[in-house]
């Protein structure tokens, strides 16, 4: 049987449940006032396109004037690669010999083609797949704070740049990190001083890139840093806004769920669980912001249902029937569980894309 | 580029990861045990499709002895009666003529669709939509503990089996429940009244239907139940084992992942994320559990990166490069994230099957 898809013109609250919409107006503002900043301050700006996952919105953001875009896997720029784009980082260690493999395809097809490394194993392993190859742009991955990847001082970014910026098959591209939220001054001195050292050596930075949503608009405050890459900003979701990345009003996407149940005067149940919203809290208690009640709360969910507590809700309580619009916590994560995305302005279907890069393997 | 797909034959050592592997003896195995189980208990039993969502390993749960299959959603039906599939029950308040008419195309497919009301709201609208069509089989959901759908108590089922039994358009087919985990008293008490009282007014229950993977062994406890239904017995899971339905070595997916830095001596991250494990944590403090260094702790997990504790680890700890094993917390979740589900038997991918039913809006 034909799966159900919304259609172009199709009134957004006819639509069936459950299912996540963004509005087009607040998509379009997210990408104009973020590229507007990185502009004013002369950054470089990447998108990551995790959040999203679709190749006709990462052309709205280059044509907004983004430099390239970011991914997180090889089978999300491949899938990027199809669709036109040629500046691609991608922001992992790139480990065995699948992945090297398609790794080294993907570079022959497009020139802009960059990862990260932060060990001498990923480096090895890079070198002796590329040789006789193509070179492959690397850049070494700094852990400034945020406590995942990357070598851990100035000092051992130096020394991994200059084993890439001595290898035959590789070209040394520069610094990434992926921060802390507000680390700013962290990764500055990080940046500065590893700078310094690799210029002391003759060893140029041509990337200095440094990342993420939360505090993206004080990026500036990283003057050794020549882009910025961030994803979740193009939708924006709750834990952005309380981050204070904008506001509520700035969240593009909304999950649309059905009141299925009303068991007793206190109670609701919906019908988006973690397979619309997912566990993600990122400190919430709650699994997502009911925006028409916002005094009802998500307290549990079970896979395709989810409680909701009515009992500080003054005035009218939601029927049976009843659609409400929820703000998730973590926005990426719902454009992963989904094979379409439905986008809509004034209230009106404007287009379905499909999330071309989710659901696959690696 | 075509997407990356292993192929029977493949070492399963050798896939790249991040990868959710199932072992088919002990997938046969959950299977045969708890079929056995209802068998000598004189109980129909209907295996939950959520957990798999693969029209295939349903076939392997009928063959061995399942009466039906239960989905959640109207479009998981739509998928397993494409299969072959007869008998479904849809555990769910199907509401809104969108969903009333995919029901409906349904209910003229199958002979044997089934679902649920929890409410008059859900009654009336599916008496409305069935008018003037063949009829649809409802059974009454009765909330027996666990907080979520059903009606409160065997008053108000009687008095929802009342209703149903005397439309024109549907048919009164029994009474459902999910019941909190080993709440076997509950249940069986709100079933036998309801029952007695239905009895005493002249409505039979053709079908009692009883749920639940975690205290799946005491579904004898309830002998008013006809009927039991369980999903995530044929994976198991970490929060399974835990509730005592089984161990660990029942636990037939693992997700294959890779050490990809090790930033400092207690530190590893691998490639498994909140998109390859998910964030539910059902009451663990951390998200999965690695076999193969079981007093390592996946402490955080962002989406493509886990972040692993080895500072409790004693003896040799993983390197980069390292393949490790991952029993997730919860295994039908996990299953929701991939298009693609691989089994291997003795090290080696025996086949790779589709998660068909996954994906859709709704």
């Amino acid at each position: 049987m034909e799966r159900p898809t919304p259609k172009p013109g199709d009134a957004l609250l006819s639509l069936s449940t459950p299912l996540p919409v963004i509005d087009e107006d607040r998509l379009a503002a997210n990408i104009v006032r973020v590229q507007g900043y990185m502009n004013a301050h002369g950054l470089s700006f990447r998108p990551h396109i995790k959040t999203h996952k679709i190749p006709a919105l990462a052309r709205q953001q280059v044509e907004a004037g983004a430099s390239g875009i970011n991914c997180q896997k090889i089978t999300e720029a491949e899938v990027f690669a199809d669709a036109g784009f040629n500046d691609i980082l991608i922001t992992f260690n790139i480990l065995g010999p699948e992945k090297l493999a398609r790794l080294a395809a993907l570079n022959e097809r497009i020139s802009g083609l960059k990862v990260v490394a932060d060990s001498r194993v990923t480096v090895e392993g890079l070198s002796a797949h590329f040789a006789g190859r193509k070179f492959l742009s690397v850049l070494v991955e700094c852990d400034t704070g945020a406590g995942r990847c990357g070598v851990q001082t100035p000092d051992e970014a130096v020394a991994l740049a200059e084993m890439i910026a001595g290898d035959d098959n590789l070209h040394f591209a520069g610094l990434m990190t992926y921060p802390k939220a507000h680390g700013e001054a962290e990764v500055e001195e990080f940046f500065a001083t590893a700078i310094a050292a690799l210029a002391a050596k003759g060893i140029g930075c041509d990337i200095v890139s440094n990342g993420g949503t939360p505090s993206l608009f004080h990026a500036h405050l990283v003057p050794s840093a020549t882009e910025h890459r961030a994803g979740t900003y193009i939708y924006s979701d709750r834990a952005m806004a309380r981050a204070g990345h904008g506001s509520l009003d700035d969240c593009a996407m909304h999950i649309l769920a059905t009141v299925v149940s009303r068991p007793t005067p206190d109670r609701a149940i919906i019908d988006a669980g973690s397979k619309a919203l997912t566990s993600d809290l990122l400190g919430f208690a709650d699994y997502g912001l009911i925006v028409d009640y916002p005094d009802a709360v998500i307290t549990g969910l079970s896979e395709e249902h989810g409680t909701v507590d009515l009992s500080k809700v003054e005035g009218p309580r939601p029927n049976i029937g009843d659609k409400v619009r929820i703000i998730p916590n973590h926005t990426c994560v719902v454009s992963n569980l989904f094979d379409i995305m439905t986008f809509h302005r004034d209230g009106v279907v404007t287009r379905v894309e499909s999330v071309a890069a989710r659901g696959l393997v690696w």
